[in-house]
């Protein structure tokens, strides 16, 4: 019998798994400084212990408080310092006596003030913890969530983990992606908000990424490009072995600016760190919207073999447009082959659009419509890929049973991507109404599910499409 | 005394106040053929007799069905045809019989599908409905939604009337429109899906919206070019004294042969399109998104005095990527003044972002807060307009009563935006939770009640922006 070799484990790894944790600089008022990392981790269900650190309370929410860290009775592996920043190198000293391994600076006003005495003060207390042996998540920052350890940095945090990781420099950034992924099947493997980044930097936790076996897709939400040769070869690492999509803030003069007053980032050049992505096979995107999109993407389809797209649904206008989305993206929309077009034309009633490309027919509602208008072009020769476009709320025939219709196509969608292996994936336009949203979300959750791609517009899709082909040149 | 001399009412006015309609072809099934208007119209409350026409039922709906048009024992103003397209010709014989005003032809499958002969068919009722002074709509469109007159061509439709025209040549993207304003406080004069317009065309309907008294606002999703000098007139002449917003179709060589396959329609040249609008001082758009907005723009903020935007809101990553966004839709962000950034410093016990452009700060929800950090801003000599972003759903301190916030901050944003005359927008960024989604929803109303344009993402409000000021410049 063999034994198979253990995963090797990244250096980093321990950062991810504490075991204990202490929040200094708790408030005994709701929510406010501290506080609601307390409730964060208690509402995912962190597994060890909770320490608050409060000079005269007894306990908040539950949680037993300690005048100083000193005063803790077990060991401490990680500390959330939300004490005011001057209050900082005190807590350090704690830190260092306690034996913690990991300080979680949420506490800002330090290098990004532009105050030079605040930035002597942080390259002070990042000296002092390196020579102790203390890494820093921070300052002027949320810190971690990390679903399969039971870490949250915010509330309302899923404790179901998946594969993707998200390297943020802006928390508020990362619960946005959090948030806005979810609901499209994302889950999450290592989520890190790290805001000045003045130890543990982009390059540490790409780094970190590229090895952790948690992790198949990153993404990263960057403002500044800290020591760059180390930044390169860790995206390198990353991108070589991994997909990786990066928003770069800073894109122009006001945006680098407002980087540099936010995390004291140093935004670089954007010319430049576009070359940085292209030589490493990394791909830059423009806007929250489509690191959200890549992820769903680099998840989902994996792999376009081609540019030649057809279009399905239902909707004159919508497919006109989505005609011109696509095209402008850069995708091809091709003409129907005549075996297909017969095909079509033995489902339909109808001429005209609902036997061309793309294909807007009402037969998909008809029994067995959606099954026999589908087949045809998931197997089409000369298609790469099929985008599949809905929408809820509409008072259709047969829309009395949404449900059963719903699960009929997901498992259509779905053999005919197995069977075809080709890339089929569904924009699910803006519902009608109200009940059309839950329907939306019911849609989406069974596509994502059945790991089917969606997006919220036909506009979107394609060009996530166009953007995965782009990213797959790269590494052809 | 003097009497006011009437208003001139438009030639094509009594298209859309028809006193008596009658569906031809009307199904007995639920929502099948012509079923869904019948059902549109009583919704809205439509205040004239609805007759239906059916071979053999008595009543469908709780409406007396009568065997053929002919056999109505009323006058019949409005005709829904949704007939077979065989059995049009038949049925305009019987308009013309009945002294029928128009003829909404929901029918499809003429010149749209290709085929010569069906072509034929189209020219030769159109030829006929002339001869017989019978204004035709369509055929394969979705018809009127006429608020005032309560016409709708949709359910769901709500009878409360507002200043904004949308014509448009899709019935799914007029049904798009109307549903994406609505929410953000747009209300409509007339909503007319024409399809082919084979009879009234693009430029009948943008010469009536010019002179029509209820609407300040034009919108239009356009697919071809029919006769193009006078399309090219009566859009002159409507943006001569109205702002006009205009989504072209057939952008690219793929939406051209979809714009064709749909509505028969010859896109024409982008380029001829762009220099008829520059010529006539109306918006090409590129996106549905983008039509909303821009009515969203012209209905609330009207008028912008130059680029100058201060941004204000809470999060850094956010204000970050604002910045960007802003910058690379032509806006700017002014360093603030030093006596606005001393007002500010008073407000905050933050330093950095606080007091710079964007401003991050989370003084806004301190007891006074919002009105003290808005006020400079608003009132400095060097800002033309405000951006205020935010997102509901978190769990901040006194987010406990989110409704008294919420009219508070409507309040001072409507009175700075009075006294200082600067338009004051709002960006309400993605909610964190279900809770949070009717909370924005619900400021999003408050806004717009006070005529405060609201944009669901900053990047959409700052390209919005933009747009109103190229706008502008094609006018003075």
């Amino acid at each position: 019998m063999t034994v198979a070799s253990p995963a090797a484990v990244p250096a980093l790894d321990y950062v991810f798994h504490p075991r204990s944790i202490a929040i200094a600089g708790i408030s005994s008022k709701e929510n406010r400084r501290g506080g609601s990392f307390a409730s964060a981790l208690q509402d995912i269900g962190f597994r060890g212990p909770i320490f608050l650190v409060h000079p005269t309370a007894t306990a908040i929410r539950g949680l037993k408080c300690y005048p100083s860290l000193l005063d803790v009775p077990d060991d401490v592996d990680y500390v959330i310092s939300s004490v005011p920043a001057r209050a900082v190198p005190g807590l350090l000293e704690d830190c260092i006596k306690k034996n913690v391994k990991v300080l979680h600076m949420y506490t800002a006003g330090f290098t990004e003030t532009g105050d030079a005495a605040r930035a002597k003060m942080e390259q002070t207390i990042v000296a002092r913890a390196r020579e102790a042996g203390i890494r820093l998540i921070g300052p002027n920052c949320m810190g971690l969530y990390v679903p399969s350890s039971r870490l949250a940095m915010m509330g309302d945090q899923l404790p179901e983990p998946g594969p993707v990781a998200m390297i943020s420099q802006s928390g508020v950034n990362a619960g946005e992606f959090v948030r806005n992924a979810l609901p499209r099947g994302i889950r999450c493997s290592k989520v890190i908000s790290f805001g000045n980044g003045s130890d543990l930097k982009a390059a540490d936790f790409f780094d970190y990424a590229a090895d952790d076996s948690e992790t198949e897709v990153i993404c990263s939400y960057l403002e500044g490009i800290q020591e760059g040769p180390r930044l390169a070869q860790a995206i390198r690492k990353a991108a070589a072995v991994k997909p990786v999509a990066i928003l770069k803030a800073g894109r122009t003069e006001a945006g680098s600016r407002a980087a540099n007053s936010h995390t004291a980032s140093l935004a670089g050049s954007l010319a430049i760190f576009d070359g940085l992505c292209k030589q490493a096979g990394a791909l830059r995107v423009e806007s929250m919207d489509e690191l959200v999109d890549m992820a769903v993407t680099f998840r989902f389809v994996t792999r376009l073999a081609g540019p030649n797209i057809v279009v399905v649904g239902g909707g004159g206008g919508a497919s006109v447009l989505a005609a011109d989305d696509l095209a402008a993206a850069g995708l091809k929309l091709p003409p129907l082959l005549p075996e297909t077009q017969e095909a079509l034309a033995r489902v339909t009633h109808e001429a005209g659009t609902s036997v061309r490309n793309p294909i807007d027919t009402t037969s998909l509602w008809q029994e067995g419509g959606f099954e026999s208008t589908l087949t045809p072009c998931a197997t089409a020769t000369n298609v790469d890929a099929v985008l599949y476009h809905t929408s809820f709320g509409g008072n259709w025939p047969g829309s009395n049973d949404m449900h059963a219709r719903m699960i009929n196509e997901t498992n259509i969608l779905k053999r005919l991507r197995d069977e075809t292996g080709k890339p089929i994936v569904v924009a699910i336009r803006q519902a009608m109404n109200a009940s059309g949203l839950a329907q939306s979300q019911e849609f989406i959750d069974l596509c994502s599910k059945n790991e089917i791609a969606t997006y919220p517009t036909i506009a979107r899709a394609g060009r996530a499409l166009a953007r995965l082909l782009a990213w797959q040149r790269m590494h052809d």
